[in-house]
């Protein structure tokens, strides 16, 4: 067993960690930077250690400098929290030949599925579905139309050599493919010195979801799914569980599918399994493992009644799942937005300052994982995330109507947030009909915001 | 149906509503005194009307300037809350007569369950157990000899015109009987000018559990018991959700009694009714009902998932009941600590102040329900509770942990609180063992509070 668990990371994630620490009976110690030795992760924790400067390359990602922070304070286990090193191999492999406990999975489980194509392979391997694609990169066409059989159309041309959306065409059926190819191919050349071109089905209806899972090496459980399509630039704004899009057949098969691979792998810890799901056909195909504690954990915890942190740390130190997958049960519904400290009207322009006001809001369904305190100066090196205000409520409807009443209780002045943004999205009439996929909200954002109003009023009117 | 709600009420139970309300689709209009401007019931409603002056009976117990309020701000409903008038069936008859919704039961049924010997009269009817006792005042020896049949020793001696714990005297048995009840009758008339005395089954180790109920006139259901015993001065000071004294079958017996009683009287609304619960035998008597909301609601919510106040609401506009029986299961354990501004070092002396610095817990299992903010000045005239702190987790060993927690996180400037005593109590070994009756907290209290932590080390090296 352990007793006292360093935590390096800041934010309300370091907070959550410290909470979970203290019920679980550790000592809990906040390793934290130069510019963070005020947040409330710090006054909270039982003890607290600095371990550099301000940016993140000198503290939160010095690895040699935490583990020396480490040994300092005599911790035996250490919670790296998300972001950050919490994703790291290196990492994990330093804190083990330090001889404490890392509080997630071994490092060649991080690195395996850390790693997209060697993620893919395993999934294939234990079953699950992947976005269908070509194996190898097609030569012309006629190797592409046997590619076609199994991925179908519409599908993306992809640059071997691409990433982050560059090197990609769409070919909407045989024509387009013709025409396409070759031009991919010569622009992949042209672009990236490799004019590998491969081919995946093009999902145009795409949602996130993806599956909580625990895992103690033997065997692995769900909690069920989160839906995360409201995204802005890849980035998670707002999530909810259970997903609106997914009948009880759908989701028992989406949700044995990640206990298959978390099995397959033989996990230890708190895993998520992202898939997307095709609105228009009902498939779903795994994209990658996150193999750590995530952001949007809280409403997995609202529906189900389980605290995932607390079970992250008994499972890395070797104990077995205590629950089988019957004892756990969806309940209600819960909703995460993320607030953070940003211009909505401004292009989401960051807007870090200091708490002058602060009245969370309160009472039955709400919680709220947040470092920001009447006074606090949120430093500007970090990421923009101050606040996650949860709700729970018994059903979808009633907790988009406790969202709506929470956030207009929320009272905070000093900065501006993207809180006004949620008070918008919970009354527009996609979002309430859960009738969005991951480029909604981006689209969304585009349109005047007299549409949306718009909208609602005929709506209201009928 | 209704669109707007006056609110006559004040504190954290105005708030309570304001929320239900809202969620509810309803207008909120907050009813206060003219030293409850600045609430945060008052800031949050939708609309505020004041009512007259601090003293309550010239606002909150003032019935002609409430109806006069609410017929200005064409209020169609009201919510009295608890305390003040919330049982009063002549203010439940004067909303009905301006036409408006009374959020609670007829107001014959508030007399009816306000009257002692008629309740419990009609707890008898309904085959609800009440306390043993004697039918009628008992004259001589022989007389009370033949009550002792049915009525069993210990028992009380009680002056029928006495109350309030005044002129009750225990007998332990027979000789004692016989040598105090011409003493006790004696005592009765020299103290009340009445020497009628009754005899009733003395409980030297009882506990408060109480059943919450809901109504529709036709069926009512039950959400199970709380636990109320902590209690200072008949005041609860801590209360939890289930109780940790009943197997299920006596839990089973004990609510489908509650649902008898109140299916017996036609119940609308919200009720609860109070038991006794002998530790000793395992019986339960009925001795009380409240037909409105309680200061503990929010225990029953978090382990049923059910917001009561928003059911209360649907209810008086005559919806039936939404839910069946077996639609209402436990989960988890529930802890209500009441924080009031008490100094526990000074005997509890009131300590109204101003809010200087306020951090509330957070996280995982927490609920607050309170009208305190940074910068909130209390007034003296009002109860002293500010603030209800309720944690939920997976059993009553992990709330009590959690509990601690959130203690520790609780950061109040400004004036003294029960918190202090909450900390004290969630580590006690009695407490943590759930083994307490009503008259634990008290002595509790009595003894140096060093003998607690002399017992925690006991417990500890053990």
């Amino acid at each position: 067993m352990i007793r006292r668990l360093l935590i390096v990371n800041r934010g309300e994630i370091a907070l959550r960690i410290v909470r979970a620490a203290q019920e679980s009976g550790l000592v809990s110690i906040v390793a934290h930077s130069e510019a963070d030795t005020d947040t409330l992760a710090v006054q909270r924790a039982d003890e607290a250690v600095c371990i550099g400067p301000a940016q993140a390359a000198k503290s939160y990602l010095n690895i040699p400098a935490i583990i020396e922070a480490a040994k300092a304070c005599q911790a035996d286990a250490v919670h790296p929290g998300y972001g950050f090193l919490s994703e790291s191999a290196d990492f994990a492999q330093a804190v083990k030949e330090a001889g404490m406990v890392f509080i997630g999975p071994d490092a060649e489980i991080i690195a395996r599925m850390g790693d997209k194509a060697m993620a893919r392979q395993t999934a294939i391997e234990a079953g699950v579905p992947v976005v269908p694609g070509s194996p190898h990169a097609v030569k012309g066409l006629d190797d592409a139309l046997t590619v076609v059989e199994s991925v179908g159309f519409p599908l993306l041309i992809k640059a071997a050599a691409g990433g982050g959306g560059r090197g990609i065409r769409v070919a909407e059926d045989r024509d387009a493919l013709a025409k396409q190819l070759p031009l991919a191919q010569a622009e992949a050349q042209a672009s990236f010195g490799d004019g590998r071109v491969y081919l995946e089905r093009f999902i145009s209806r795409a949602r996130h979801i993806e599956v909580q899972v625990l895992g103690d090496g033997k065997r692995a459980v769900h909690f069920f799914e989160r839906e995360c399509s409201l995204q802005r630039r890849r980035q998670k704004v707002f999530e909810e569980a259970p997903s609106p899009a997914l009948d009880s057949a759908t989701r028992k098969a989406l949700c044995e599918s990640a206990v298959a691979l978390a099995e397959h792998v033989g996990y230890v810890g708190a895993g998520t399994l992202e898939y997307l799901f095709d609105d228009a056909t009902g498939e779903f195909f795994f994209i990658e493992m996150n193999t750590r504690i995530q952001v949007e954990h809280p409403v997995t915890e609202m529906v189900t009644g389980f605290d995932l942190v607390r079970e992250m740390i008994r499972l890395a130190c070797g104990q077995p799942l205590r629950m089988a997958q019957e004892d756990i049960a969806l309940k209600g519904w819960a909703i995460e937005m993320r607030i953070n400290a940003e211009d909505p009207d401004r292009d989401f322009f960051p807007s870090p300052g200091k708490v002058e006001t602060l009245i969370w809001p309160a009472g039955p369904g709400i919680r709220i994982d947040s470092g920001l305190y009447e006074g606090y100066k949120m430093p500007p090196f970090y990421d923009s995330l101050v606040a996650k205000l949860i709700v729970w409520d018994e059903d979808r409807e009633s907790a988009l109507k406790r969202a709506g009443r929470a956030l207009d209780e929320f009272h905070l002045e000093g900065f501006s947030t993207t809180a006004s943004l949620h008070r918008r999205l919970v009354e527009d009439p996609a979002v309430k009909e859960g009738a969005f996929d991951t480029t909604f909200l981006e689209r969304w954002l585009a349109e005047p915001a007299s549409n949306h109003s718009n909208v609602k009023e005929v709506i209201d009117e009928q």
